[in-house]
């Protein structure tokens, strides 16, 4: 019988993890630190996007350029860094022509702007396979200071930013489901998958107050399990506390069975941390929700609204 | 009539140069410098390889992850910097399983037990493509000290490490060409393809001794004319004085015609450098050799044997 494959965990666990050095962070943090100039650390965050898997073929080229940027800005953003620069690795076939850079630098043009980094290498290469696209981002945290997954504790409050699930449905929108909702409420969820919002303020400000943070990428029940896991702990979720966009409660009132995308899908690109109870009050104006608490203990917990803890059949998107 | 499709350096300079920062060397020197901890740069640099582009499906693997290295490690030593880590993309199709994945992760150990450098952190990804591996390498120098390509001057003399043309008669030798030469030749020229030497040592060395430096990935004659371009300046090189291994000479012998892959292949990673006459005695039992001087204008001119300039078909290896 074959084995079964492993997971991308278990393989980095397996193959990478023995060959990481200082400032790899155990490879658990999807993140580096180095040192950087005086009372400065440098945070290094790497993440390829692949047509067809991470994107759509038709997706607009300014949009996936956007896309990879965010993502990369997004693990910034969840260790509290300030963007400082970026290198891009482009494997283009043939049939991505001049109009199709054209359109995809422009895409980068317009976040450079927005979040105050800009291009400082990378490599141009061909391709007989899919649109394969490489970011590694640069950014500043204060030294020791960077927001880390493993310092929840027993006690702490669980909290998100922003609205849970938006990304997932705008996919299955973008695949022609959730017709039921209006095409306005699509047209939200499509664009929130495609343009995730990286919460760089928020990120900031967690500093001193996050006892641990990660960016929600796989889906918040797969993340909140590797920030307990980094923090060997658990943790309860309510899941009548989770936010949720006006389009994202409209799908699940027609469809209550969304609910497990919403806490499994991925692309949220919100922040998920930890935090003393009540620490919301001490980020005034920032989108932020209380969902839930650590506990000692292993493993996650979702409790309905009835306080039944609820099975997930999706706990996250794999990539293998 | 369609447009004829730009090549890499245009494509970079028309739509990428726009977005370059500072550190980011007018994106002409594949590397970027950030500010390091005190008195020090640190280098960046990334190179993308893909399966059946830059390397063949059925080098071993342990090989590719060597090659992946190396040719990131060579920019970093064409910049004199010291390796401090590295950063991991892979984008694997489900073709590579465990078994490659193990003999990867192998290859990557041994260099960087070589090497002294660790992996500080990467993304893993799959694909429908061909495998796609990006590595991006961090160095450092002493700030202000990076040797870049803009510095050449008319009367210095041009140098090359080590010999060249064995990478680009290698791949001919795995294409099943070349079988006039011996076995041993062709082994020789094979290993040399997929497995480079990065000049760590001599490149630290030329810090205050070169005026100009970088590796050759596209071959001598198109390298250098990126040198001069970067500098404003011309050079002419002296074919008789180019340092050639037994094999390549054993080639040459029974083919002259395959000067041309010698000065045009690609594949090399020895460091190309400006310094003034007579800098080679600077560098003891490093090996380097002289083949020609940079003058003013533009162009580079190879010289035969005959004092003739050579009319070259193929200035290098263009990957577009």
């Amino acid at each position: 019988m074959a084995k079964p494959r492993l997971g991308e965990f278990e393989r980095i666990a397996r193959f990478f993890a023995p060959l990481a050095g200082k400032g790899a962070l155990g490879l658990k943090d999807d993140a580096a630190l180095i040192d950087g100039p005086s009372g400065t650390h440098y945070v290094l965050t790497t993440d390829t996007i692949v047509e067809n898997v991470h994107f759509r073929a038709d997706d607009p080229p300014g949009r996936i350029a956007q896309k990879l940027l965010r993502v990369n800005l997004s693990d910034l953003a969840a260790k509290g860094a300030v963007p400082a620069g970026y290198l891009l690795n482009t494997a283009l076939p043939k049939s991505r022509g001049e109009a199709w850079l054209e359109k995809f630098a422009a895409g980068l043009a317009a976040d450079q702007k927005e979040f105050g980094i800009a291009l400082l290498g990378g490599d141009s290469v061909a391709t007989a396979g899919p649109v394969t696209l490489t970011v590694t981002a640069i950014g500043t945290v204060p030294k020791g200071k960077a927001l880390l997954r493993n310092g929840a504790r027993a006690g702490d409050s669980v909290y998100v930013s922003g609205t849970l699930g938006d990304a997932a449905l705008g996919l299955k929108a973008l695949r022609g489901e959730l017709m039921r909702l209006s095409a306005k409420y699509r047209r939200d969820l499509i664009d929130r998958y495609r343009l995730p919002e990286p919460r760089m303020e928020l990120g900031r400000r967690l500093i001193g107050i996050a006892s641990a943070a990660m960016d929600i990428s796989d889906g918040l029940a797969a993340d909140l399990a590797h920030l307990c896991d980094a923090s060997g702990v658990g943790a309860i979720v309510e899941a009548g506390t989770l936010p949720l966009s006006p389009a994202v409660r409209a799908a699940l009132k027609s469809d209550p069975s969304l609910l497990a995308s919403v806490l499994g899908g991925g692309d949220d690109y919100e922040i998920l941390f930890t935090a003393s109870p009540g620490a919301a009050r001490k980020l005034p104006r920032l989108p932020v929700t209380e969902i839930g608490r650590i506990e000692a203990g292993r493993g996650v917990t979702v409790r309905g609204r009835d306080g039944q803890a609820l099975k997930l059949t999706k706990l996250g998107y794999a990539h293998f």
